[in-house]
């Protein structure tokens, strides 16, 4: 197979450098320029389980790819991903199945702006990576992939199972699952309920976890992902959701942690992915002639402090 | 008549001072033991258009007031009023009429807890009045009343007037009007609008109409408030109150001013007036089976922040 890691960071660089060693042609793709620098130079230099390796992959920036691609799997951040797959566009053809790893939800309709929805892939992993610096992965652990289609289809289904045995017998730990959907929304209802809140109300998440917003909320913001998710014909416990969210606030737990939102936006003055967590669960309700009005608020607070605070 | 002042800072003194020259009764009641002590020791002193005045007016704490009372003026902030109207309960008789001149909404909730609905006057006014410090005002300028009964009767719009009278021919240039509800929900939109928020996103009026709050969460906002205010009857004008809200933005009108809940919560840690702003919008919808989403995240939020920062 051909295949495009969309986003070479450190997770990319971990399934690039998995698939070549099972035989694949792999591609990196990456706009960070000492990354690829690096590479080019010395090639990609990892540190696997505490052994040095190099592993001569190709590494350029998206609009330099070129001839075309069986599979593209997707590490960039969500805010990454349309201007990564539009630089891209001439690579993605017909055939080319689009695997999408990342966080939050509402991609589908980022990705179906350049391939068909048949082509298009959601999964999760629980895989970690890490660079020490530009050109050097360190990779240690194990981890797996879920992934399903997306269309409905039975030839989805097919298509999607047969990504999985690809990337399995790589060594990547691959099954095709038909909850990969419903992981998603439930991993992203937490996100939904503790990244904006946290990041407007400045606090972490045991102190969240105090206040009036965690007990009152918290439940109507799942309750909006849920009415999203049982569009697309996925059923969540809402209960077992807010127990899961409640779990996660003591300091035993992960209660002093600051979500990525918090560190992305007030810590560090950067735009947020709230439009791929809340702000998709208002696109989508409004899209079907519902509302998420908590969702949609916090949407807009979260750009309106992105606005105050000169977010790039 | 005999007339207390429940709340007797600036406004009180004014009004207390005003109906005492008329001929009236007057007693002060506050809480502020400094101010009780100076008033008790040499007389409430007024600075009066520059010229120096003496009132010698009873003052004392609201659970100390005996006797009853034929008028009731309410100058506590809003978070005062249900407290103060409990301790001076036992002299709150049949015929003792309570005139709110509070902003915000909702204050109808607490006063009924009290006195019949026949008994409530609301009101605005213009009139000024400071404290050069404890039992020391001074009183300029000019202003005026004008109130309102709430129960829809014609013999509430014969008391209201009949006080109303009485209040002008102390001086205080006061008429009966069917206007004030009105003007009231529209000025409470206004605060519903920028109070919370900016105190939210911690900006100045300025700043926030530059963001996408201002473009797309303040007319759901006026529509909340539009909404519960013709469940009482009262027609807002949507387009005039957006207008109006989006006129004060600008530098040359008050745009460089926080509101007076950023002030309260982010600048002094004190608990807010949110629950007779958004507070009331959302408890009222919520009674009439309607629901005002932005308004109830909105003081949930406020709520939370008021924990977080310890407020009191």
């Amino acid at each position: 197979m051909r295949v495009a890691i969309a986003g070479s960071g450190a997770m990319g660089c971990r399934f690039g450098y998995m698939m070549s060693e099972a035989g694949h042609e792999v591609v990196l793709l990456d706009r960070w320029q000492e990354h690829i620098d690096a590479i080019n130079a010395n090639g990609l230099r990892i540190d696997w389980e505490g052994e040095d390796r190099v592993a001569h992959l190709p590494i350029m920036r998206p609009e330099e790819a070129t001839g075309d691609f069986d599979l593209v799997i997707c590490f960039t951040k969500a805010l990454g991903l349309d201007p990564m797959l539009k630089a891209m566009q001439s690579v993605l053809k017909e055939h080319t199945m689009v695997l999408c790893l990342l966080n939050g939800i509402g991609h589908e309709e980022t990705v179906s702006k350049y391939v068909p929805a048949s082509n298009f892939l959601l999964g999760t992993t629980i895989w970690t990576a890490g660079l020490n610096g530009p050109g050097h992965a360190h990779l240690y652990g194990s981890g797996t992939v879920a992934l399903q289609n997306t269309d409905g289809t039975d030839e989805g289904v097919a298509a999607a199972k047969r990504i999985a045995e690809v990337m399995d017998a790589a060594g990547l730990n691959t099954e095709f699952s038909a909850n990969v959907k419903h992981a998603i929304y439930r991993k992203a209802a937490l996100n939904g309920v503790v990244n904006g809140l946290c990041a407007l109300l400045d606090c972490n998440l045991q102190s969240f976890g105090d206040t009036v917003a965690a007990a009152e909320v918290a439940p109507v913001i799942v309750s909006e992902f849920a009415m999203v998710a049982a569009l697309e014909g996925i059923e969540m416990d809402q209960e077992e959701v807010n127990a899961y969210i409640r779990s996660i606030y003591s300091p035993e737990a992960i209660g002093e942690h600051y979500p990525s939102l918090h560190q992305d936006l007030i810590q560090q003055h950067r735009l947020t992915e709230i439009d791929f967590l809340n702000g998709a669960v208002a696109r989508k309700a409004k899209a079907a002639g519902l509302r998420a009005p908590y969702c949609e608020l916090v949407t807009y607070l979260v750009h309106a402090k992105e606005q105050l605070l000169g977010a790039k």
